[in-house]
């Protein structure tokens, strides 16, 4: 087939906020009201644009040089397209631009057209030690595009914006080839037209990548059922400043190690991801949410236990824990007419409509033998599932401290580490610090816990999470969690490595770093210790 | 939990057969009749053991030094137990030593009884420059115990034999942790114990280890079920030569590439396995298999594709071609009251029986409307399961040259790579070569294909079949498929996987070996190109 582009242009997100403008919203009344009865609120507004300090751009003969291997007019030293590829969207990052801070801006932003180009710049980024950072979306929320300065003589963003193609649909193996650059809506709409999806919908799905996806392990809100990223992905083509590296024999083989699962989570900085081949479905003709009311979150967990570990799983699952679920009963279009307490469970099933039914038959037998009681279908769920970020930047603007993390272990170990992140969290932000849990992706031997935590702002916003956040990493490490179930390493989570995978794991990854970047100029300082 | 050990003692298979003596059957009369008719048959029997050329026997400081590190009663130097672990049991390997070429034999065999004394082993071995073999069932059909001897002060066969315990089951998360040399019998029946299985039924799974099944990503006759054995590998303890490498954060995390993927299917080459933490599942109450008739291979192979894309998988499928279908009904026990012609299937599901009822149902109904005609129950193949190689002794008896060989693509290419394969053998062994194949491994995207080949022959049948191989092996990669969906690369497969990864591929193996194995010593001249 001839490769086809989406129809719609990817909207840039705000420069220090979540998303694009028509979705911004200040907090609500209600939510205001309550917020600032627990942690107090006042008005914490981010400098001006203008007023943001950046890098020096890149110039001379290394723009020069630049200009010529991809086009002038796909090179930007503008501050306004460089304040947009600076950092990620994690609250730290959010923090660090709302108060002028755009110091880590890369000095370029370089938009290479092909593989061969993207290749073409690794190549000129090695001989010039010029540091490379990979840029999709932008949603990384583990400092996955800080890279470090010292020692390059430049910082430039790869932006991946124009490989922006469906190259292949093969709906014999039910495969389609994807570059890295598509959103997450452009891929979605480019396979629909094929009658086809991927059925990939995290949170950050209105703006993260192909290339994203793949580069940090991204989990969707439908990974029960459709698989995480990495489970999607069957074929890859990675462009390292060494050659090129294609890996595309079949679902499965037996011929060595899995070198797609090392691509898989390397975020940037073994290779560039140039294309991407995932297994897809048919776009389901039937799509059914509904919530389930558990006692306790003991109780909600084991019955998501009993489900992971039934053989029939729905495509989404996702249990709020106590604190969560009275905080989403309290924002005013959640409250219905279910009794308070508990924990709530959504729970969708999507596919053919003989599917969903049975399906939803099986599952519901399995949550109401678990002491689950069936409140009803849900639409709030689905219709605010990507809108968390924007609530975010509404918090940070009433100057409450907010952000979230996530962790996954096994099922025998998992309220251990959820009451220890909770303590380490409490212990760092004070007990008037809110801490909401939900587990949102389940295997048959484990599952992930996410925490949203809300605190008063402080003086020292930035350091006050920091030590917070150090405390819940050091806590999900102690207790046989990992430091990330879906956000990647990126720089935040680069000290915690070596934990979770010991000094020779540490020097696996280096050796690796070593073959495929010698220049060490792939996103330095992000990933490997 | 205490750890456990087996009940009985793994037994030792026979030194150029497959097997154990009571097994041992002469090809049935009928069998024998028509294989001469074809292929014409010759009593070709093995040399006496005694006149089998071995290595010369580890001796002096080396020797001595190995005795301190286990104990003297765990290092063997006699020529039985070294035969013993001689090569694997591939039709190559059978051939040489039939005609009494032991030359590859280790110089020693040492068992050591834990981690500690696995990496005690390899710390001596890189030390003194000796080259280490590890050992499971010794099952290997591609080369894997065959280790480069040039440059090495000697070989030693590390007989994982000793480390044989069940050391925990975590009936919460549903995962048990199993030492490397426990046999799959020994592995399950001390799993039953506890109610559980792992369900990996690989046709070498009576004399196969836990540590083999990981270190070459072994694929089980259930695996549509209960999915391949790298699938089913949550953690991982391995010794090599620079420390300790454990894996263990849960099931699936974003914390970089997946390092347990690189060392599945790392074949020795890397580190020793010392541990593998593996999902298990209920012992299922209920096991039923039936056969299925399609009329054609084309129109079976679309049935498969139908089932592994519908979400409902059986816990085993296998489809047989016309010619092994009809090679099948042949042999005096299998042939029933079925209609000659098409393609068999088999469609096995075990689980609870309301489990299996819903899917048998859901199967049903899926191969029917493909065409598919319902035979009835299925005894023939749950029986025989274990015995193909036997059988291949009993041909290589009266000079048949039978071996098999597979690979694994796209559904979209099977009968491009099938058509190959078969081309590649019967231009390479001459028309009168019969070539057998059967799907047993469906994904959504694509499938396996398990070719058995027997031929005349010859006058010099290990260079005839070497042949045979190079040309199937090079069809496989001109196609689009892989070198091996389940036997591992080894030394046979060697050739050919830099065609499979690509030099940047092979590259990235290279450093991972330099850097965990810097002295060489780990399985010389096997996986890595």
């Amino acid at each position: 087939m001839t490769p086809e582009r989406p129809a719609t242009t990817a909207p840039e997100m705000h420069w220090s906020r979540w998303g694009v403008p028509e979705r911004e919203a200040p907090l609500p009344e209600a939510a205001h009201a309550l917020v600032d009865a627990f942690l107090g609120t006042r008005d914490t507004p981010a400098v001006a644009e203008e007023a943001v300090a950046l890098s020096v751009p890149l110039a001379g003969a290394l723009l020069d040089g630049l200009r010529e291997l991809v086009g002038a007019e796909h090179v930007h030293v503008d501050p306004a397209t460089r304040l947009r590829r600076t950092r990620g969207k994690s609250t730290p990052d959010l923090l660090r631009l709302r108060a002028g801070d755009g110091t880590d801006s890369p000095d370029a932003v370089v938009r290479p057209g092909s593989h061969d180009e993207v290749a073409a710049v690794l190549a000129w980024a090695a001989e010039h030690r010029v540091a490379v950072v990979p840029f999709g979306g932008g949603t990384s929320v583990v400092g996955g595009l800080q890279a470090r300065r010292e020692g390059y003589a430049g910082v430039v963003s790869l932006d991946l914006l124009r490989l922006d193609r469906l190259l292949a649909v093969d709906d014999v193996s039910m495969t389609a080839t994807l570059e890295p650059g598509l959103r997450g809506p452009q891929a979605e709409a480019l396979l629909a037209a094929h009658g086809l999806t991927l059925g990939h919908f995290p949170q950050s799905f209105e703006h993260a990548t192909i290339g994203g996806f793949a580069a940090t392990r991204s989990s969707g809100q439908a990974s029960s059922g459709y698989g995480r990223f990495d489970a999607l992905v069957l074929g890859l083509r990675v462009a390292t400043p060494v050659g090129e590296l294609v890996l595309d024999r079949g679902p499965a083989t037996a011929a060595g190690p899995d070198l797609r699962q090392v691509l898989l989570g390397s975020e940037g900085a073994l290779g560039v991801i140039t294309s991407v081949t995932v297994r897809v479905r048919p776009v389901p003709d039937t799509r059914l949410h509904e919530r389930w009311r558990f006692g306790s979150f003991a109780e909600g967990t084991a019955a998501l236990r009993a489900l992971a570990q039934s053989g029939t799983t729905p495509t989404v699952l996702r249990l709020s824990d106590e604190t969560e679920t009275a905080v989403n009963l309290a924002t005013p279009d959640q409250v219905g007419g279910e009794s308070a307490g508990g924990c709530l469970v959504v729970v969708g099933h999507e596919g053919t409509l003989a599917a969903v039914a049975a399906r939803r038959t099986a599952c519901a037998a399995v949550l109401a033998e678990a002491g689950g009681t069936l409140l009803g279908e849900d639409h709030a769920w689905e219709r605010g599932r990507y809108d968390g970020p924007y609530l975010r930047d509404a918090l940070l603007d009433v100057g409450v401290l907010v952000e979230t993390l996530e962790t996954v272990t096994w099922w025998s170990r998992l309220h251990e580490v959820y009451d220890a992140v909770r303590a380490a969290l409490t212990g760092s932000l004070g007990e008037a610090a809110l801490v909401l849990c939900h587990v949102s992706h389940v295997y048959e031997t484990g599952a992930s816990l996410y925490f949203t935590v809300a605190s008063a702002r402080g003086d020292d916003p930035l350091a006050r999470w920091q030590e917070a956040k150090r405390a819940a990493s050091d806590a999900m490490l102690a207790h046989g969690g990992s430091i990330t179930h879906h956000h990647a390493v990126g720089r935040d989570h680069r000290p915690w490595l070596e934990q979770e995978v010991g000094p020779v794991g540490v020097r696996m990854l280096r050796a690796l770093k070593a073959e495929l970047d010698p220049a060490g100029v792939l996103n330095p300082g992000i990933l490997v210790p």
